[in-house]
């Protein structure tokens, strides 16, 4: 499904060279102050600026309300946003049709759609759409900040190609003429405890289910994550201190049996590298059906990663307004 | 939310010293065959058995069918599924309540229901509740196993305690008189490509959303995973060889762009080190306010994660029952 | 699916003749208080008790408390409760098979679940069902008037028979040796403004969604109901007196625009004869083929509409309980 | 919740006198063709065209593709269409808003969004929101009537002002000065047996919960609905004649247990007179506190009953579909 979440409600759409992609909004809060300045760093970001490993684009990004939004404030009626697609050319997408890209979904998505897909620059599954994933995550983080008890969310990369220097990374990918991955941190600061839902709404799996709808995630681990499989039980339990929860250690990244503590909320995610990758490579020709080498055309982020912390921000951000809601700490009316 | 899944729909319940556990199933099709023996196999599996590092269980886990089921066959009504809890000794449990087991969800269950929870033995968030979860992953095995094209979910440990060899990685707990963690596989086999959902009901979306909820999990990763964060894109691609979406390599671990491509689905998941370990720990006494020492009574798993793969089986099935249902690949009545 | 609701969730299983029939409740807050006590008298209304017209049960319909509910109070975990089904003989309904009732879900059923369905006395059809309806309505109702502001429930035969008064109605059905319906109104008092969500869960839409759910029924009428299709617009405009929103008229029934509007609530449903009627009728022999007479056999009750009352109560106080929780009116956990 | 379904959903968004109103439909198949001629005669129909009793209106009511449609076809993909709303005066919208109008949501929206709302022309709450689902209809139809199986769906008048001659109802309402209101039948052929899902999503169920949706509705029932209840149970049951459930009358109006059981599905609503009456009427001003007459401005529809049957044939069709893909019967790629 297109949408998530149970109050708080995403729903995005739209295709990479199709009309537009946007984004609905269903369950926020009436009065939540809201205008295009509030989403311009944060679409800014996404398109990773003047980073080297990422590629220019001249779409302005500019958000369109079409619903939900009234003299300024959230109405508690559903937010329509709508981002124009102005800067495609769909020409040679046909012919590229005989060719999937290896680690992109163009095959799959014809198995899947039985070839009625939009195919151009990777249709609906097209990283295009995190634009509107990042509206919906201006959207939550500026509800989340606007709490009593404020909640705020933060994102960076903690490694790129291997290196906890970014920089490194990139030259690294410059001189393998390849592309790579990398590792992205989410940090949020002010959250209760109580949130998550056992059994199967626990906050890791809710935050899981969100995160995995960002193109390109191969990982997802929260605290000490993968390195706990390797630790001894006393030294991986983090000592309670005092009646809010406040440990000594956060190996648990601030969620125990499911449900936040209280800590503060730490996960890491993997990008897998670029899939358009500089380097000649091998696929299947459905034409011919001989297995052939081709090179991606134009250019392509060295990594994508680099434009990943805006939009795991945004997930994460949306994901925690619906537990917050869930669990009673947002009003249905915000205070003027 | 204790259910899980939109079709083939799971909801768990009972707490670990309450009268019993129990999982209803609403959307099963209707002829499946299902007895009290299809279930004994995985249900000893859970217990661990003999193995080492696992405690012994007196309980006789036998599921009694409440609904559902009917000369043999699934009716295509909710089956419920009932295990009473015999095995408990509940008296003491009151007095360990002003001490927060670290790694527990002892705090947090009394943050999140105002101290109105079952405390004993950790109540709802217990392991106790995966009895559960395997009853529906017997069920969802099955109805995999019988489909025209049959789908079969393995899981097994590929490391405890950091060790390939899980004995070895228990000879050190031993030693070390503390508690370890591992890492479990799981490998599907003869899954069809076009599974998942773009955006938010992706593959490892739903995947991940179930795996979390099982207990003391702490990441999850596709394919080749965290490493993907630390390859070149040109090593990480699978090139396509065939029509049917065969790849040379699987990087991907059989999704590409959240859909299943066809390939054989691998993923990993990292458990952490039992909470309760047999080292003195520190945490905070409710009554005092002060931080002191304390020691787990009783005998407990050295390492949880030899409990895991049946139980990362059954939430893997179930999950895949879901998707495939959803891609119309499961009859809504059996053949006989 | 056999699952309503959005954060307050019941599930309800079980068949006629099986086992047991049994409900599971998620999202209840923790403490509010709950003994079996609490249960019987509405059990016992459900029962239709010495009232002419519905037939005597033996059985004794103690709801048995498997989850949830921890030194007598609730605990925020599912609530599990489970009836028993003692009183059934079953041996003679095999051979009824080959002769679906007029009426009944007999033919429906296999032909939606292939014949694999309990058939005996309805199995997953059958009004016994409504027992697990009432038990989610005792707590409902318990929650519903614990509020701050409390909110009640109330139910009562309006019309049997076409007759207002019930046991004139009755008279009609004993004198023509056959059964008869009734109409059964519902009143809620004590309701705030603004329940019920634009566009899609209107208070309508919900409240109908779930009293459709009871056996039976053939219509809903909210205030004026269908009378409001033959009124003038200023006859049936409701004036607005204050602030508050009290109106002079109620025809809306205290719905405007799909959100209650802080009037009494008033809606009615239409319940069909009992179609075990005393007469003879005729079906089809699925073994002959042939349309054949036919009588049922065993006592009936004369008009099902006498249990209804209770069960409208129940539906109707768990869906606003759904509602109110939605709005923030209920918190997760109740004071002591 | 603005979005309704479980695999076929829709989300509708948009105010009267916003930017835009719209539609959003997701679990759509791939490969219905779809182009602007197949909306015009619903939209036409819904703007009640010629017919005395509604008001002219000059929107073109153009529906806009904004994504999931590719050469003419639906890619499996969410699609988003829009309605620009170009006829629009608000200026004097902010003046009226001391004066809540009687039967309108006017006082529910500000007491539920706190002032937030937009209010003008009834914001959110306006039948122009119709626009949207009648889009979703239009697609809905059109995937019904491609199975395999063709689903047809049809309503129309039955009733206008107590009169089933609409000419001499709506005459009355001319001479009356005053609106009328009037009852709606919907017929559904081709459906076949086994759609609805006990309990809880009986085919009653869902139908009704769309149908409340639709503004101005008071009342629902099926087959021979309210007057089953002064029936007797010999006289209301439908005698099965073959074994695809044929039955010689048809009382149950196709639904059995919840279920559909293969004849004509047969269902009746009560549209209520139009809240905006010619007549003065009497209702609260805000400012001054005090109970005032009123007359609504402007041309108003004298009985909007006359534009509800393309709305009523568009929820039905698209709720059908949902259940028709519940129970498999819709393949997730149509064939060219």
């Amino acid at each position: 499904m297109n949408s998530f979440g149970r109050i708080f409600r995403i729903t995005i759409f739209g295709e990479s060279h199709g009309e537009s992609v946007g984004v609905n909004i269903d369950g926020c809060p009436a009065g939540l102050p809201l205008q295009t300045e509030d989403f311009l760093q944060d679409l800014e970001r996404r398109k990773g600026g003047m980073q080297k490993g990422t590629t220019p684009r001249k779409e302005d990004d500019l958000p369109f309300f079409k619903s939900g939004i009234f003299n300024g404030f959230t109405t508690g009626a559903p937010i329509t946003i709508l981002f124009e697609n102005n800067n495609t050319r769909s020409a040679d997408y046909a012919k590229q049709r005989a060719v999937p890209r290896p680690g992109h979904a163009d095959l799959v998505a014809s198995q899947k759609f039985g070839g009625f897909e939009d195919y151009r620059g990777g249709g609906h599954f097209s990283g295009r759409l995190t634009v509107a994933l990042v509206a919906a995550g201006v959207i939550a983080k500026k509800l989340l900040s606007s709490l009593e008890s404020p909640v705020s969310v933060q994102s960076g990369i903690t490694e790129i190609g291997g290196e906890p220097d970014p920089e490194k990374g990139l030259e690294k990918a410059i001189q393998a003429k390849d592309s790579v991955g990398g590792i992205v941190e989410c940090k949020v600061k002010g959250l209760p405890a109580g949130l998550g839902e056992p059994f199967f709404d626990s906050a890791e799996s809710v935050l899981s289910h969100a995160v995995f709808a960002i193109p390109a995630i191969r990982g997802i681990e929260f605290g000490t994550g993968f390195a706990a499989a390797r630790m001894f039980g006393a030294e991986h339990n983090d000592a309670i201190e005092n009646q809010a929860g406040l440990t000594r250690t956060n190996h648990a990244g601030g969620i125990v049996g499911g449900i936040t503590n209280g800590n503060e909320l730490v996960f890491r995610i993997a990008v897998k590298p670029t899939s358009s990758t500089p380097k000649e490579q091998q696929t299947l020709n459905l034409e011919t059906g001989a297995v052939e080498s081709f090179s991606v055309k134009g250019r392509h982020d060295l990594c994508i990663a680099l434009r990943v912390p805006v939009v795991l921000e945004a997930v994460t951000a949306f994901t925690l307004a619906d537990l917050l809601m869930l669990e009673r700490h947002v009003p249905r009316i915000l205070k003027r």
